[in-house]
């Protein structure tokens, strides 16, 4: 049974780290999990971001290992009881993914397994079908921008509405992500507005937190589903 | 001998496409171009893309063909008088100068043969060393970041300072430029705020236009530098 937490950001304006989530997230993680395995890939201060993570987890009631540290990753991932991927550039982390070959091992442990997986910002975009809507820089170049396809549409986390003040002429989020339902084939994308997370048990997908999410589909208008809404159609 | 107009964005708000850089574009469009090619492939919609571009360059007084409607984009860059390379997707952009064989065209009719090269937003990032400090989502996979080349550093268009009213917890502009340069041999990147832009002449680089540019450097603080300025020093 497929379990993913994804959240749109780990900290919201003026709050502490993951401290927005910290409910959801302890609900996911069943009594069963003590240990959570952390993928610091995306940031370069891996040590610090572990301690980080490490901090938060630890309040919540769990011990946390970061990857990193560990003499074979992918050895980590098969021994890993709960998964958890930061944020930071979504490119260096995919790209680090398959660097250190944990890609397949990953998706086996949590479609195959059951392991539970909680991605938050770029941990959230490397969960989903890939990485074509990520906000990121592309710092770095992965082999591919397909990523782990935890579930088989892709999420724009720290969905940001137009701000009708700007005066800047950069693409709208919503613009962007319309050119990239110019193609065909070319799945839905699931807004998350920062304070929001999706919640994927099986075939089962919720919209949890404070937020609501924007769903874009090629060829159809945006729709706006609140904290509640089952998503399910999205996982057939 | 190098000629290279490199535009930040090609329409300020509230203002008229190509209004606020017409001026040197004539300028520098010495007397004997008598028709531009242009590179409409950052967009989808490249008939509506290069009407706009026509009309525009129409009233500056230059014919205008639009390279997607040449039997051969290879043919017409060998025999273009100058290119523009307009805005919009930077890998939609550069993924479709590598599908229609025209890089190392460009490139040699630019940097061998002296034809004047103008781009704007998408068309500037990819005049450069690479796309890697586009602000464009990633919605298709060029071969790879490496671009043009015409300049050895980078640049960021659209340039966005942080705003201090900003809720939104997304990286500020400067925050993904620096990620970018925590990677070993990352070149400058010069961030062209909007309303300016770069002209370079063989070895000399002067920033033109009505705004401010702000240049970043690996294991550096950032530097401000005004229109007028002789930023020479880059292309060495």
């Amino acid at each position: 049974m497929r379990r993913l937490l994804l959240i749109s950001n780990s900290t919201l304006h003026g709050g502490v780290y993951l401290d927005h989530c910290k409910d959801q997230i302890k609900n996911f993680l069943t009594g069963k999990v003590k240990t959570v395995l952390f993928v610091p890939y995306a940031l370069q201060d891996r040590d610090g971001y572990a301690d980080m993570a490490k901090k938060a987890f630890n309040e919540m009631g769990y011990e946390l290992e970061s990857i990193h540290k560990q003499e074979s990753p992918p050895e980590a991932v098969r021994n890993a009881e709960a998964i958890f991927v930061g944020g930071g550039n979504t490119f260096r982390l995919l790209k680090t993914l398959y660097d250190e070959k944990v890609v397949e091992e990953i998706r086996k442990r949590v479609l195959q397994d059951g392991v539970p997986y909680i991605g938050s910002s770029a941990g959230t975009n490397v969960a989903t079908a890939s990485i074509n809507t990520t906000n990121d820089m592309p710092i770095v170049n992965p082999p591919t921008f397909k990523a782990l396809g935890l579930v088989s549409f892709n999420i724009n986390p720290h969905y940001l509405d137009p701000d009708p003040n700007s005066k800047h002429m950069g693409e709208t989020r919503e613009a962007r992500i319309k050119q990239f339902h110019e193609y065909d084939d070319s799945p839905p994308v699931l807004g998350l507005r920062e304070g929001c997370m999706l919640l994927v048990e099986d075939n089962k997908a919720t919209l949890h937190g404070r937020t609501d999410a924007r769903l874009f589909e090629r060829n159809k208008e945006p729709k706006e589903f609140s904290p509640g809404a089952d998503l399910s159609f999205l996982l057939s």
